[in-house]
């Protein structure tokens, strides 16, 4: 079982990929997806590469940006099936 | 609509809320919670009270510290429905 920094950052990848995968779908440039959301550029493209462990609040503006909900793009993480 | 800070402010209050609810469901105070969760007591009062922005790395340890999903404690919030 990883540890729990391991986990967080096992956890951090997949949500960032979940931005990743659904920006692209909705077809949004980093740009546009940080200006919907009311962040920077930089921050978003870090996030989408799994480094920040952000707030929830930063987590529920990106996923109104993209229009879902956030429980969306934290299904499935990793170690929901402990 | 309401505005943002004021969404984040009903979004805060109804996760803190579910975490509330969870916690009594499975039996634990808010001290053993903390321990489990890595947290500070007081902190997850706030939390409760939904007075934090948390980070989603502490939203994530008190879904695994109630043997849930961070998406299931998500759901479903104010706002989903727009």
């Amino acid at each position: 079982m990883p540890g729990p920094s391991q986990q967080l950052h096992e956890r951090l990848l997949a949500f960032g990929e979940s931005i990743r995968l659904l920006r692209r779908r909705v077809g949004l440039s980093q740009e546009e997806l940080a200006h919907a959301a009311g962040l920077h550029r930089t921050y978003v493209g870090s996030i989408e590469r799994g480094e920040r462990n952000l707030s929830i609040g930063n987590a529920w503006a990106l996923a109104d940006a993209l229009d879902a909900s956030l429980a969306d793009l934290l299904s499935p993480m990793p170690g929901d099936d402990r």
